[in-house]
């Protein structure tokens, strides 16, 4: 049984649990305390994170033989995204599947000669942020080419700076899903990528994060995305140009991590702007971006 | 007489209080407590910026007149970043002085045919910001050209998205002074600046807060930075291509500002890079960042 570790919220309040194979939901806490131990991290998923040497194994026990009143039913609860408000700007890869690089450069009318050497880096503020089977707004007043990427993001749950390549997956929690919105026009216009992909709600993330310790090393998931049922995107995170060591070795150069930080790996091919002709997200879109053993995050465009 | 408003550490606890014209400080909660009014706020710089319509008042009278116990004494007190630990990274914005830009653009070898038409953004983690008088390491294993940025910065009071340019003042807090420490070699060769800009301890940020209501708007304010005591930037905010309210108008488009949000806006002419020979950062070097009518940024270069 995958181990859906989520944020949920439920009689109006914020809780971590397990999404359980039959739609239901371990509430942790609850689960927690029916084991003798503190639930006060399971309010809070880098609290959680930080806790699982000890809270691991007690919601795994309980989601296999769920305690009584620790079962929140189907309808009962939703999900939040898994770190609902992350503690500093989600990092971000740009570039880094080589047939989406190509298919920009032919967007832009460049020829792809080789691939990039480096990484490029950007961010996407926590305002940005949101969780599984919510909206975003199409910005018809400051963009017109609104564009997702679906992404594998990596949950740091060790801290630390200047890390080794082979010691790149110690320091990996867990596994989740991002789409990373991007209004084209904008990340172009403005040069510098912020602008573009800072918008509010432009970051669905979720629906929940698979423990590092389901997934093996290096990843080798598929990665998709479909628009109202059409597919755009599929590909396998094994095709990553700069692999998960290298991305967590380079950007920790001179640079800490700490628990709960968020990294977006890059996307693959098949981008609506670059599609001939190219297609834009509109209000009533849906768009569901899945990477295999982890889930499905919906997100639907409105007005 | 100046409204220097810092976050203090004395007796190993962090406070908010005034820095005073004698180089002692006003105690914000010991002067709150004796003016009867809530001190709670005044443990964080956020939060006295969201209760400074009843703290200030209270912070500027007890400055002009000190309740006893409430002055900390010279050498008893040390200043952290005005805003030690921001809520997400903060926002910059590049190439926001003409002669910076061409200055730039000479050290790429190309010609400055025209100013940029749109501002662009890019921003530095929580982990990269440091206090007044702090050290940064020369990074000698990952950069041969580390480089200073003296910038005048926003705090953001009043939050808020798709802000009209006519309002952006209404947003503003006050101003700070920031060093955006940037390795060149990395900010070329990852493409995208946040790993040139993103390292440890790279943002500089004080020595403390001024109000927005003790300084004209627009401000006109000489900027300048001296290493070992030799001139090497010297301009007026004036001088922004991309006033404030461009910057606050263009970035809150779709983006939402929260209360301590943090703007750097930009640096003009004089970086060590693009001097004739180029001219570098190492250990040793002291770097000071004055802003007009706020204060100076003492950093030091460290092996």
């Amino acid at each position: 049984m995958t181990t859906r570790l989520a944020t949920i919220l439920a009689d109006g309040k914020t809780r971590i649990g397990l999404v359980l194979d039959d739609g239901t939901a371990l509430d942790g806490p609850a689960a927690a305390r029916a084991a003798g131990v503190d639930p006060a991290p399971l309010s809070d998923m880098v609290a959680t994170i930080r806790a699982w040497a000890t809270l691991g194994p007690v919601l795994r026990a309980a989601a296999a033989k769920p305690p009584a009143g620790a079962v929140l039913a189907k309808g009962a609860f939703r999900l939040l995204a898994p770190i609902p408000r992350p503690a500093k700007n989600v990092f971000c890869v740009g570039r880094n599947y080589i047939e989406h690089v190509a298919e920009g450069d032919r967007a832009a009318g460049r020829e792809t000669t080789e691939a990039p050497k480096y990484p490029q880096f950007f961010t996407k503020p926590p305002t940005a942020v949101i969780g599984p089977d919510e909206t975003v707004p199409s910005y018809a007043a400051i963009t017109r080419v609104l564009d997702y990427e679906v992404e594998l993001a990596l949950i740091i749950g060790t801290g630390g700076s200047d890390i080794a390549p082979d010691r790149a997956f110690d320091h990996i929690f867990g596994y989740t899903v991002a789409n990373d919105i991007t209004a084209r026009d904008l990340q172009r216009r403005h040069g510098q990528w912020f602008k573009g992909k800072g918008l509010d709600r432009s970051c669905p993330l979720g629906p929940w994060i698979v423990p590092a310790d389901e997934i093996a090393s290096p990843p080798d998931l598929r990665i998709s995305l479909t628009v109202n049922g059409e597919a755009r995107q599929d590909s396998r995170t094994s095709q990553l140009l700069f692999d998960i060591p290298t991305i967590i070795a380079t950007l920790s150069q001179g640079l800490t991590f700490e628990p709960g930080d968020i990294i977006a790996t890059g996307t693959p091919s098949g981008v609506g702007y670059a599609m001939v002709p190219p297609r834009v997200l509109g209000p009533g879109d849906v768009i569901e971006a899945t990477v295999e053993g982890i889930g499905t995050l919906t997100t639907r465009i409105v007005a």
